[in-house]
């Protein structure tokens, strides 16, 4: 790389959650460079935070458009190469549109729109453009998660058989978006986060997960989505059976209402001759289970994990690396391929690995296929994109 | 106990598997003696292991029938108080029917029958006759599910919302009935086992586990039953969701081809205030977490715990107990009950805490409505009984 | 075995602790009978213990003088053929010597006496007699310490380097044995227990799992023995350097100061090619660590282990078998190795793997050779035997 | 802030380890800015590694007194505030003195220098200048290694009786610094390294931590060092009794040939009323164990926690962070420091809350301190500084 990769930002101003949590990502490994941003509809928080940030004042925004109009107009040596969207769901789609539409590559959290549709039409746009969109699945951007593919995918497990995949949380076991809590209240509103909560929210995750490591895609659900706690309107919980393309079967549950659960995502993955768990809460672990052999223990930082691992780590064994540092993989991965991309390089597979716009096309379709399926009698709904 | 309570067993002749875990925990407590058995249909092995288990010659039967009748006739002060049946289920119903009109308590593997009719005949002479039938659903007589028991009824978890419980074996993962595995011989033959093999094998330890901690009762059930090894003729495999009778949800999940897995059992519980988490391999702990607290790690042998904990562990903390203890407190609250009974006392509810007649109907129920769910396009199925 | 073996009690009255664990071990297998006892030196309690025991009247006795003359007058085929001495420390010496010199095998609580010199009196008796002592150093008799021996009796791990091994319990925290804790009293009363508390009780435990694995003798130590709660007259904690007869170097700690552990006894060898790491309250897993390898975990029932801990478990892999069995497997090998003897036959390795008197004189070695460390300003003290 | 803080780096050009560490540290936050290196003694590693790093080639310099000298020639507005020393441990002192005589703060790896000696010349010229010496004890960065410390402040245990700290590694199992390991060459070569191999680089850490959470002092020790490796001429591995000033007493080991074992440091702290445990493999939890109660579980990012562990963490429970979090929340500290004094504020005691050139102080007597007791055959050695 001849320069840093230049980014925006919008939202994620001060006491945004996942706005901070971007930035770190992206400042970690001192590739990319925060130039602008529009942080907040309210124009005293966007001023700011644009100060905290150390943005110059005339690169922080009051609102997206302009930022986006003003940044294409920058000589091509300051201007950004590409912008991060981290607002709400419903303000996705439009920024990231007209980001693309001037030019300029996208980050954009997850889910990626707030329907099937806007996700199609941004896929649309991204393939007329030939522009990157990067979708911040986070835990697809951890090394063991990666080894887990590369074991799946080399065969160690024989064929898949059977997936089970986990997202418990606790964090909403209350109505809390009643008691002040930002966070839950947007995340509650349909009309901000989407036709579903819990499986929008963190069963997207899940789903993703299951398909990245596997290399399945799910053809076949059976939805059960729970309101459960007393005056909420929109799913805070569910379980779904799955079948794979492969004729593989799983399970996919998350819940927010399972009480005393941080973020609790695991994944079991069942081959022919082997198993794979992996656990969010010790991320560096990864253990592998054999038929008639002892489980062995893998860890991050180990010299005989395979070249994507290895590609996303940056200490030695017994260093742990923790959720940062797998969404700064992501951000890393996406700046070595605009990089890339900006030298007439091709990128490199391990460059290339981060949930793509395709990824955000199939997370809607699994928002809109489990609502379906919840609200049918009939026991398998085939999930159609 | 004036004696000791005097046992007869019906099969489990030497080189099966659970006759000599019943004997293990009959043995245990020094408070029963086994007297006698029929303990193979096969003369030879009959005799020999009779020799072996060192009983005498005039008590060590070739057949059940005969053992049944000539037990019957032995003094009061010699004749054993209960049979315990340890044949494949086919071979369940038929002496344990006899044992009972002959006046023997009777203690039996679960699943308690082939069919749910056979079950139901069994409760009926149950019922008729006042005597005891014990189901040896082993997993409830761990100290820490005793306690997650007794923490639910007590109300520490509020309201119950949503049960998980997963029982995952690999030992099925190849076609080991064809290699000379006889206990997968039996079990994945739909004559000797019944209508299901991994539903009815684990599912039903599950199932029970799920309503015997939690008080609640299974409603409506959505079965995904799964013949996985090809060459198989029942299912191996099966996730089931769950409806129970408070409105909460569940999710079961049943394997024998969950590749390296042994007997990892597991159960998470969640209400309003917190949840419970057990895991067979390490039976001792229990973990409890609530809402805005750390996450509590109950022990076995700790101060702390309740009564039905305490009185079903032998050892102070930090003295691991397994699954052959959590077998012998089955025995042994069995052989308190019926000593009480003997003795014309009224037996505590701590030594009627071991699973009856009417654990094994729901039993084999879940077998019945989850073959019957899987068959179903609808996506709930009434859980009858 | 033709018969089962025949056992006599001296001490293990009801409200006694470890006579309960020992009548459990020994009855496990259903190849041990317990026939008399001598069970308090309270005659009250030593005649209700009896009843409590089902045992006859006229071999429920009030003294172990008495207890051993009588039974010696027994005709052969009901005499007992061993007797297990479960008093405090103190109360060892007397009647296993009188029980050896009656012509009783012996088994004996650790540590085996009050004195070294006791110790080599007792040694000296054995092998004039040519009976068997068995000490209970229950933590060898888990299968996977076995494995752990096998493992580098086979040279897994290469030359052994390093031993790290603890036992922290957190029992002694308080002045119990002021409270009415009878098992606190005697052990922290140098009358009863001898000259060391912890180093005794516990550090023995330690000393000879260290041992037991590694096949290595230790030759020097350099002891910090503490009495950590004020009121106390002997060690409560301990931390003594090491060295091993082929140069390997360790540590032994042992406390019943450390607040809020239970019986975290826990040891880790190292070696050229690799690291052992076993911890008693997960008895049933083994890591096997290795210089450029995954961890893997051994566990009990795998069907890749080695002779020694398949025959010291009764259940397939995923039953979790705990100190009971473990202590169990002791009485069983000691019990097949009399059974053995009475048949002139050898006894094969697997029998004889129990611990004996040698373990019982380098234990009694260790309390000398730490009390004399302890006192000494020197670093290195000679391990005296 | 106003503006960010602006670093310059001695030593850590590409292929070194620590180096880029402390960068991703200094960037996580967007605190901080390297703004010019000293990056190699090699100048065209020197020269490759600054536009690795996009630094202006005028700001890449050949050695460090050249950037001193120039560094401190620029306007204040660019100047950069502070220099981070990341050499081998013999090239610490002079460009350490250098800087602060040139009036630079100082960021430096530990241990802090090549003797004890030079270390009290560094804190004698930190006393005089005012200026601000961090060193980079890593693991003190964690937000449970500071929840621990809150804990212990408060007295939640009671008085500590006893610490049992372990740094084991594996990583020094063969002589791989003959093998081209460039870490290994150094860190076994008393000239660059010092006095000590194992106990310089790991059992600093180790004693560190331990004086950190406890806010006790080590008063004495008996140290056995030892070159395990054979061919090494440096110890490798050590096994230290300790004394600290309340009485307490302690063990610390440290290996760098425990085969098997990553970055293995653990540290066990009981008091009067319970014990602390943690663990750096996990270090976002921190077992809390009690007396009489359930060991409690307390994870970073809980509510629960008190001000020192929330302000060191960046993320809610359930998020793992990891130990570049830790190595940042270090930078953040001091970053947060230097920027209230630049404005004439008082850092508050969490910016203050980083290790300083009174820890590189205690460090270096570790050392001197172990290695005069090793040589010694009297058991007890005064720690002297």
């Amino acid at each position: 790389m001849k320069e840093k990769i230049r980014m925006g930002m919008i939202g994620g101003g001060k006491d945004a959650f996942i706005g901070a949590v971007h930035r770190i990502a992206a400042n970690m490994d001192g590739l990319i460079e925060l130039c602008c941003g529009a942080l907040s509809v309210n124009p005293e928080t966007a001023l700011e935070s644009g100060k905290m940030l150390f943005l110059p004042e005339n690169r922080t925004y009051l609102n997206y458009e302009e930022m986006i109009k003003k940044e294409s107009e920058f000589p091509e040596n300051e201007r950004i190469h590409f912008i991060t969207i981290v607002t709400p769901n419903f303000a996705h789609f439009a920024p990231a549109m007209m980001a693309l539409e001037h030019g300029f590559n996208v980050v954009i959290e997850k889910p990626m729109t707030l329907t099937l549709e806007e996700a199609k039409l941004l896929q649309q746009k991204v393939e007329e453009t030939g522009l990157t969109l990067c979708l911040t699945h986070t835990y697809s951007g951890y090394p063991m998660v990666k080894q887990a593919k590369e074991m799946v995918k080399d065969g160690a497990l024989g064929k898949i058989r059977k997936i089970i995949v986990e997202y418990p949380q606790g964090w909403l076991s209350t109505l809390s978006e009643r008691e002040g809590n930002a966070q839950a209240a947007w995340r509650t509103d349909p009309k901000k986060s989407g036709k579903s909560g819990c499986i929008g929210d963190i069963g997207t995750h899940a789903a993703h997960l299951a398909e990245y490591i596997s290399g399945l895609r799910i053809t076949q659900i059976c939805a059960d989505l729970n309101i459960v706690v007393e005056g909420r309107t929109i799913d805070d919980d569910g379980n779904i059976l799955l079948k794979f393309d492969n004729g593989a079967n799983g399970v996919l549950i998350a819940s927010q209402i399972a009480a005393g659960e941080e973020n609790a995502l695991n994944i079991r993955i069942y081959g022919e001759k082997g198993g794979l768990e992996w656990f969010q809460h010790e991320p560096n672990t990864l253990l592998v289970k054999w038929l008639n052999k002892p489980t062995e223990i893998y860890r991050a930082g180990g010299g005989y994990l395979g070249d994507f691992a290895k590609h996303n780590t940056r200490t030695p064994g017994g260093h742990p690396e923790g959720l940062l540092e797998a969404f700064a993989n992501i951000y890393r991965n996406f700046a070595l391929t605009l990089a890339a991309k900006l030298n007439n390089e091709e990128p490199t597979p391990q460059m290339l690995d981060f949930p793509s716009v395709y990824d955000g096309v199939r997370g809607m379709a699994l928002i809109e296929n489990a609502v379906a399926s919840n609200e049918s009698d009939k026991k398998w709904h085939d999930f159609i994109v």
